[in-house]
């Protein structure tokens, strides 16, 4: 007789952001006259920039013809993209990863909840609180995260550390050594950044304890600041410690063309086991690759002229976080993140709850934002926005919340 | 003290087809003149017709304007593609599957993999010997599988259905009742159908015991007779007891486009819970959706230009495996497959090994095929040829196996 895996009866509601997309679209179905800005999900708005869809172009007119035609594409990815990679988001930062060492995916959604398969259930994970929900949903779904205590609102055997207004956002080191420590800089939801000095305390402390650290650098593109770093690998010592994911989702637009990858060093090795090997025996066995003309649309993004449109794009999107950033501050909000990251993290005003909070936003602004206890316990009275609107509906939706 | 999982230990060698590829690499290296004819991996080779390409040129610069961008896909697949499926796969063969029990996806490999996460560790799996080896190496990667033993080349805790020349390659129900039940017809490696008959006594067989079956499709439009189902929701009962899975590799050339899509009936329940919730979950917690330009040149194939170009596609490959089979057949070969498959099964010839046989073929006629013996041992003795080669390079390896 078939049994379900139990693990996922014990995951809290649905996932945060289709609960939104639901909640959202109730509303707009009863106010169908609403003009909604939806600065909620992180979905990005600007169009793909003009070179990258010249080279989309070609590389769908190479799949046309069948002298060029490509098919399965090479299990880590193809090599025009890993050197691209190895060579500008690596070498040109000092640090050394070797094309062989990254793994390129459909996105570092993908990769950052399916990572936690080569390691044991019986290993204990750490994360930040508030934090993205994929990384503790991938493992209760896995059975590594105990049971749900609703009064807590946390998960038994998750260890988690709270990122709050008296600690500056930061983690703090765990009283109980993790096995695997989710971190995420700069950092989805509140925008905060680890300097390159905390993160070598990080690196330092895991190399020390035999952890694991799963650095998810997503939003590494958005940092203006100088002694932020871009990679958890300019940190002496990381190579046998960490794994990084990286995305091209907000770097370049990617949301709906699907491309990251994850950077495994072959010195990183448990037990004896080089944990390249297992990523790539699942990589092999479990996924196919992304497709051959959306991985030559990510190498444009280390052309010259990819790299000034999609540095222009960033630009955009930071202006944007300024501009909300510098709105709700006037307003009288108390707001952090938006200088190094594209989310914009502020506190509730009146002590609403975050879902409070969402609710008023939605109904008397008609802005649709993310409730900071969507991302764990310590986000509750916090609220996130995004900057990846267009300039006029960011403009607009922040000229509504200030007039509420 | 982070720990690996050791069940990814237990798995032997690496993936068959990374293995097959790194031994061609080696010969090519140590013999650059030789022109190797590749009908091993089962990659297609025809470029992607010019409808889809139209299609695909069109996406692109939808995604290059700020009025029609696309960021994230909605969870399920975009409802247009959805729609499609279901109306041309499902309705019009009598096959009552709502859009909403579709979940498109970058591949069937993928969804054939992640698939027995939604079920308990404790359930048995039984698949077909010989057999794509995803499904065996997913539930050991999982500690599904038990241990290997080497001296039967068999996992502890997987029931094994030998596919034989006794019994034409067709399964036979195993004296244990299995809990998770893989078929793949018209089958991977061998080539051979069920009828919609044999199909049905295994539905019956899956509802009455309460199992599941996992039924890949993927090969489905190269069935040219009648008595063959395409889905197994053509059988009566289908709806509470199995899932399908299908893909657009083999069907319009997307091996390296990546599109496919899981059915989950919303009938489907076990113990009260709905595994259309489960996978649903997955989706949305581990998984972000096919790119828009991909999920727009698979909705391609429902249109008639569209299909009438693939359908020219894959009598192309028909007629290849046509040629295979005979020439094979002239030459004194025990072959079966190929009809209704784009995969030739052969004997090996003087009870050769498969990878003897293999290195044979490679070394004196520089032709790679697929080890029977990789795919499960009763595959020994045994080897596969696809169709998926351009004409002349088909005849070439033909031509050239008749001459040793």
């Amino acid at each position: 007789m078939v049994k379900v895996n139990d693990n996922y009866l014990k995951l809290q509601g649905s996932y945060l952001f289709s609960n939104i997309a639901k909640k959202v679209n109730g509303y707009v179905e009863a106010h169908p006259e609403a003009k909604i800005v939806r600065l909620g999900i992180g979905d990005v708005t600007q169009p793909i920039a003009p070179e990258i869809i010249n080279t989309l172009h070609e590389a769908v007119d190479e799949m046309g013809n069948a002298d060029t035609f490509k098919g399965y594409a090479p299990d880590l990815g193809y090599e025009f993209l890993r050197n691209a990679i190895s060579d500008y988001d690596y070498k040109k930062r000092g640090c050394s990863i070797d094309p062989d060492e990254i793994f390129v995916s459909d996105g570092a959604k993908c990769d950052c909840g399916n990572i936690q398969e080569i390691f044991s259930v019986e290993n204990r994970i750490a994360v930040c609180d508030p934090v993205y929900p994929v990384y503790v949903d991938s493992n209760v779904m896995a059975g590594r995260a105990g049971d749900y205590d609703k009064s807590t609102e946390k998960y038994s055997s998750v260890i988690y550390m709270p990122c709050k207004e008296e600690n500056g956002f930061m983690p703090e080191f765990p009283t109980e050594v993790p096995d695997l420590i989710y971190l995420c800089f700069p950092n989805n939801p509140t925008g905060a950044v680890m300097t390159k000095d905390k993160l070598q305390e990080w690196v330092d402390y895991a190399n020390k304890n035999g952890s694991i650290i799963l650095y998810d650098s997503a939003y590494e593109a958005f940092i203006s600041e100088d002694n932020v770093p871009h990679s958890i690998f300019e940190c002496e010592g990381a190579r046998t410690c960490a794994i990084e994911f990286r995305s091209f989702s907000k770097t370049a637009g990617f949301t709906g063309l699907r491309l990251g990858y994850t950077v495994i060093p072959k010195d990183l090795v448990v037990d004896g086991v080089k944990l390249w090997d297992l990523w790539a025996r699942r990589h092999g066995t479990k996924y196919n690759g992304a497709p051959y003309i959306i991985q030559k649309a990510g190498a444009t993004i280390y052309t010259p002229e990819g790299r000034k449109q999609i540095e222009q794009q960033i630009a955009y999107y930071m202006e944007n976080a300024k501009y909300i950033y510098n709105g709700l501050k006037e307003a009288g909000y108390s707001v952090s993140g938006g200088v190094n990251a594209p989310y914009i993290w502020l506190k509730t005003p009146d002590n609403m709850t975050s879902w409070e909070f969402f609710d008023y936003l939605l109904e008397k602004a008609n802005v649709v934002g993310t409730p900071g206890s969507g991302f764990g316990p310590s986000g509750e009275h916090f609220f996130r926005l995004t900057a990846f609107g267009s300039r006029e509906n960011t403009i607009e939706a922040v000229d509504r919340i200030k007039n509420l």
